[in-house]
């Protein structure tokens, strides 16, 4: 068999495999799967170069499947490679199995979770972009559907790759015609989709996507101009066979026993040869060293000094103890404070220019090949990229976010510039941690602590400048919290973060002048919240808590502090109720009654009661 | 004087009150507003058609300032025209001022926030929808920034527009090469924006923004090939003072008064002619009667049924009764089920195919133009729209979002596609209404509720069918909740929602065999919750909660009734803690804790306590 004969026998297995996984678990999406095997079997086992026995070989080409519904071909063309067993494919959807109906690193071949469609490609650039960072030989291929390219963020995506001259990313776009409830936007105009792409600074190859010389014909362009590739493949959903091709209502659809049957007689047998001896191998590249110390030696501040500028201070001495240290920006550095790694570190800072979701995308992809990635932007724009920052949690990426200008502490800018809902897009994430300082050292303290914990972290600073709360050489652990004021007599507790810290110690100035003592919290550890301490100094404080905060009412400290101490304490929750609007940041904190007055007259109403 | 004369004399004023303004305030972002000021002269006082005495007329042109860092120049254009005094403009960014620092609908003319960038494009594609729908002679123009078109947003709106051969819109990209933190992707290549928008299927004209016979040129030329019309203009930031042209470190800044005095000393006096008489009248043109009715007549569900299905029974026979009803989709209406609508009214129905930010921004715009979108999508997917549901709350905006496919209980597709953090997306926005409904009955109730509500509304679908426990007619008014079981022996209240209504009417069956009696309270609205209900209920119940709910722990149902039953009940709240995976719904609803099972034990546990 020469080789077009042997992929051509790989596909159909491909195709076989996929049709009967879906049948097995009575659900997935076959038809998509049957419109990439040709374009996965050339991949897989042709232009691909990977070392099976390891996923981390610095020397692979990475793939990632951005149409992840196409899950049961990625694993087909796995089990066929030799790296997970043939009959575990049976196993499709179960519980049991790390084998799901879209991707995810449970599979360790899985280096980001897809099925959030339109993601992938950042991902990939991000990827690439470690790749040609650590010197690696390896290129990045995702593998997008046509339906998926109506996202935005791959447009983003693209505008990155071209910006960062990739020429080791390849987008394999499977041009199936058919999205979920129809046709997509442009059909089968593989014309439009090279318009596009070639706007955006690609260079886009166009080809028969069942035509097995003409795809490899393609991929020997790949990075031949400079410019990243986009191989688009006319293909047809279901292709194979006759009762699936080009039809509409067949996504998202197993097939029942008797069409399978039917199916798999359509397709033919496949020559029965080892497909693993088709994988080729990666040539040999060493893993860049690059060090993981996270003890930087921390500043010392005498002035008020915002969280935000400390936190840019210590991004940078972070990045000179720690060479996996990156830094993403989409165009605030001078906001974040980002802007001194980006002048100390050009070559590992990255601009994302005003594209929130291609920052934390392009950040999964560097994080998910070794990089210790820091975003910054304003915490507000962070939620354009909640859906990244959702799939982040699956791909169990070591990201680290940062949001600056949170609340309405930020001023004048008014409501669009002010992250009010910033705690209850990252306090959800399952395993993100979640930091707040209320000072510069407490902030350095938050970066350190972000820096070594294995996973997500959120760190959110604050626009005014804030007294200095600690002393140099504090340590903020996450799931901690500090005692500010305590003493034997106080009849309530303030458990405060942030900019809000500032004002209840001015409350407690006057709450002391009338002869009341509140103990005082900085809930600096928003997620883990410091349970057990909180409970502890509510209960030695008469179960009279009140919670304030610069955000809105749900899903804050608020709710989380109320959920903790609930049947126990009494809570008052003062935060921002109500639209906020543009005004000086003293006037926004007591118009939304989170100034030390409103905290003071919260703590006298609870402890008349 | 002659009309370019007066229009170069406009620019000269636009130009010195945004330079006033921004310094009387003492910060905003002047330099933005030199470089548009000419396309502003042109575009208020000689291209746009509309009444300065009614922002409602119907023969209005739109213009949205997507760039609305920008709004010193906007407020100044509205007091040039005569509808807002030009002493008031002293009063930027005042907390007693409606001219914020970025426009909000709390100046009237003002029909949608911005400050978000690249959120515009979307706006106005549905205003210029909306147009088209009600027969209005008025077109809609997007103002728009350079930095900002690295926005996927702005790409998924560019194809909307395209794929609805809006001939009616025209996007002004004031193109002045600088970003906040240096130079755009692109600085002046115009022509790079000019391959971009051309390959999205646009007409794009380059031209001198700074040359007013150029440009009014350009905009004669506006809708003339059929197409949407981008017209591009090459402007220098800062334009018009020599100390700020052109310059970085400008962005965001307002000039020292002494600065003041020189710059506008440099652009020299401006001609004293009232500009009031340069603006256009819009043609007559009568705003349609949609009629507003909600009470459709309610489906008789005897079955099971999914709430996902009711609720698109429920948008069709809405649409029966209600002109103004429209819906709007993101590739998903044959799994929302808002395809019945698609059928019966095609003309009053959109799809923005996988791109739902768009979805989202084309709803604000028809919204704004008096119409009532209803947009759907998996519930997982509107984390992608999360930044322009933010938004929407600051344009007040009169929109309507469904989720479908909640929770672990879609199954084996898998977490990518669980909406498990979507209550924390929408339990903060301010004004939103959260309805959950748990059976057909009450999902036909929720879009009732939702339909008559003023405002932003959410409301939670589920993929499985399921029981129905309601009459016919039941209402189910906003901030309402129902005991679904209740008896005078009742040792615990369990709160659920949706699906885990089912588990929790299980879970007591289970418990009065072992002659435990429980309390029952389908929380259908989440938010505003029914607190007082919920308090008197819990007292009733021993104050001991068990609150259920298929959504990650914060944010949700749980940490809600935490925060208002606390101090007083003790609190058992069980959710989805760990990352899920693809399993059977069942199965999943067991292994996150949150079946009849688990239910079951936890009460037992509390009433032991």
């Amino acid at each position: 068999m020469n080789k077009i004969e042997k992929l051509e026998a790989i596909a159909k297995r491909l195709r076989i495999h996929s049709l009967r996984m879906t049948t097995r678990a009575g659900s997935g999406h076959p038809t998509t799967c049957l419109s990439m095997a040709d374009l996965a079997a050339c991949l897989f086992f042709d232009e691909l170069r990977y070392n099976t026995r390891d996923p981390e070989d610095w020397g692979n080409d990475e793939l990632v499947l951005s149409k992840g519904h196409a899950a049961p071909i990625l694993w087909a063309a796995y089990a066929e490679a030799g790296i997970i067993p043939v009959e575990s494919l049976m196993d499709l959807r179960k519980l049991t199995s790390e084998l799901e109906g879209h991707p995810t690193p449970r599979m360790r071949w899985v280096k980001a979770a897809t099925g959030s469609l339109g993601q992938g490609l950042s991902v990939g650039v991000g990827m690439a972009l470690a790749q040609r960072l650590g010197k690696s030989p390896g290129r990045t291929f995702v593998v997008m559907g046509d339906g998926e390219c109506a996202e935005g963020s791959v447009w983003e995506a693209a505008n990155a790759a071209s910006q960062y001259r990739l020429k080791n990313i390849c987008a394999v776009v499977d041009i199936n015609r058919l999205g979920q409830s129809g046709a997509t936007m442009h059909g089968h105009d593989t014309a439009a989709y090279a318009r596009k792409f070639r706007a955006f600074g690609w260079d886009a190859l166009v080809v028969d996507g069942h035509r097995i010389p003409k795809i490899l014909e393609a991929f020997r362009k790949i990075g031949k101009t400079g410019k990243p590739t986009a191989v688009l493949a006319r293909t047809v959903k279901g292709k194979g066979v006759s009762f699936l091709e080009d039809r509409d209502g067949w996504h998202g659809k197993a097939l029942k026993e008797d069409e399978l049957a039917k199916a798999i007689e359509e397709i033919g047998p496949a020559a029965g040869f080892d497909a693993r001896a088709c994988v080729r191998k990666p040539r040999a590249a060493a893993r860049p060293k690059l060090g993981m110390r996270t003890d930087f030696k921390r500043t010392p501040y005498t002035e008020k000094t915002a969280t935000r500028l400390a936190y840019g201070n210590a991004l940078l001495k972070l990045g000179k103890v720690n060479g996996a240290v990156l830094a993403v920006d989409g165009d605030v550095k001078n906001s974040t404070y980002a802007d001194r790694f980006f002048e100390a570190f050009p070559e590992r800072s990255f601009q994302s220019y005003i594209a929130e979701q291609n920052m934390v995308g392009m950040g999964i992809g560097l994080a998910a090949k070794g990089y210790l990635p820091f975003m910054a932007t304003f915490a507000a724009f962070l939620s354009r990229a909640h859906d990244q920052i959702r799939m982040a949690a699956y791909s169990q990426s070591n990201i680290k976010l940062c949001g600056s200008h949170v609340g309405v502490s930020i001023g004048e800018d008014g409501p669009s510039q002010m992250g009010l809902e910033d705690l209850a897009i990252f306090r959800p994430i399952p395993g993100c941690v979640v930091l707040y300082p209320s000072d510069p050292v407490s902030a350095e303290g938050c970066v350190r602590a972000a820096a070594g914990h294995t996973g997500m972290a959120y760190i959110r600073t604050t626009r005014p400048a804030t007294a200095v709360l600690y002393p140099l050489d504090e340590e903020f652990p996450i799931g901690g919290c500090k005692i500010l004021r305590k003493s034997e007599g106080d009849r309530a507790l303030i458990v405060a973060a942030g900019i809000t810290v500032h004002e209840a110690l001015k409350a407690r100035e006057e709450l002391l002048a009338e002869g009341i003592e509140v103990r005082i919290i900085d809930a600096y550890s928003v997620m883990p919240l410091a349970a057990e301490t909180l409970r502890k100094e509510s209960a030695e404080s008469g179960n009279k808590v009140v919670v304030v905060e610069d955000h809105y009412p749900a899903g804050g400290l608020g709710e989380a502090v109320a959920a903790e101490v609930a049947g126990t304490a009494a809570v008052r929750h003062l935060c921002v109720r109500d639209l906020p609007r543009s005004g000086k940041p003293a006037e926004l904190l007591d118009m939304c009654g989170i100034s030390a007055g409103h905290i003071a007259a919260a703590v006298r109403e609870l402890v008349r009661e």
